[in-house]
């Protein structure tokens, strides 16, 4: 098809490619040229209604992550990847955020605050259902956001490593979030792998497809 | 980088050609072999500690699908989309879950249960945390594979809609999931946009990269 930039082989063979990288090479800085792509995988990832209910932290400091590495059940990543990067939630979502993307919004499509409030009305509706837990519901976008983060860089040949075993309260303590308003909930780590990662070349465990996928015909 | 199959540009592009796709074509199927692979990207996505807590449903019979669209909201992309996939976690996960991964995991890696029991034990105390709801964990995960599926399909020119707005309890009851221990969470048609989706040329509203990025040097 005409709007496809790989062919499935290329795809399938990358996301073979693809294991959770638990020893970077220290050495390898991502170019900032793959970088920047990088991070706009995050940026233009999708979210409900659009709202982006995020923020990712790049910690570039390494005495910064050297602190967070004693939070982080002892992964090296943490520290050893070109760069880490601090998935966050926007807590407490509320009218206001709405208000806000309502703006951002307008401004983009140029049309009136005045024709979107019906638009507006409704994902605030949403979020003051009495069953959402607008921090949970926050964290499911944030997770797309990840999902989008590893598959770029599997195509770019960036290895990666999805981390939720940290503890996000000391990581929202060391990087100030609370204060910002945010509350971190997972991390990825990316670089390049370590020529000995002992993981790197074991199989990948997965159940086969037939368990997994089911067609409803 | 010798690993790269797609330069920043080219995913660039990509990320911006996807977009939320209302109006599917439904005339134009994805050809069998795209569509294998994409139901890979879903297989080979990566979960916490390994665990797989999902399954995927692929709705093809019609009549299915127009049951389903009763409860999605009027968003006719769930018949009209060439393949409707809905993501579904596996309910109150638990000890015998762990075990049938620590199986699996002993098969593929060639290594004896017995082996593998420390790793088992930790996922265990884990998912036996008072403070962990497996469902919302099984939640996160399944949408780091939402994530993963549809960055492969705008690299493999596939148009996708990600679809939260459904009721999950009519779906789990017209595709009888609870029975089989699943519970659906979220949605993902796929196929190919309609030549006059007037979603596809809307500029997309995303916050500026500064407001989002944040760099702690």
């Amino acid at each position: 098809m005409s709007n496809a930039v790989l062919t499935p082989e290329q795809v399938l063979q990358q996301l073979q490619w693809r294991y959770a990288t638990k020893k970077f090479d220290p050495t390898k800085k991502i170019p900032e040229s793959v970088w920047k792509t990088l991070e706009q995988s995050l940026v233009l990832s999708p979210s409900s209604f659009g709202l982006q209910p995020w923020k990712f932290f790049v910690v570039r400091n390494l005495e910064i992550r050297q602190q967070l590495l004693e939070h982080s059940l002892g992964q090296t990543a943490v520290v050893e990847a070109s760069h880490l990067v601090v998935l966050a939630i926007k807590k407490d979502l509320s009218a206001s955020d709405v208000d806000d993307y309502i703006k951002r919004m307008a401004e983009v499509q140029q049309v009136s605050v005045e024709n979107l409030e019906g638009f507006g009305n409704v994902v605030k509706g949403f979020l003051q259902k009495p069953t959402l837990n607008e921090d949970q519901w926050a964290t499911k976008q944030t997770y797309i956001a990840l999902g989008f983060f590893m598959t770029c860089a599997a195509m770019l040949g960036i290895d990666t490593l999805p981390m939720e075993g940290f503890i996000p309260a000391k990581y929202d303590e060391v990087l100030d979030l609370a204060a910002k308003g945010y509350s971190s909930v997972v991390l990825c780590p990316a670089g390049y792998r370590a020529d000995d990662d002992k993981y790197a070349s074991k199989p990948k465990v997965r159940y086969p497809t037939e368990s997994v996928v089911d067609y409803i015909d």
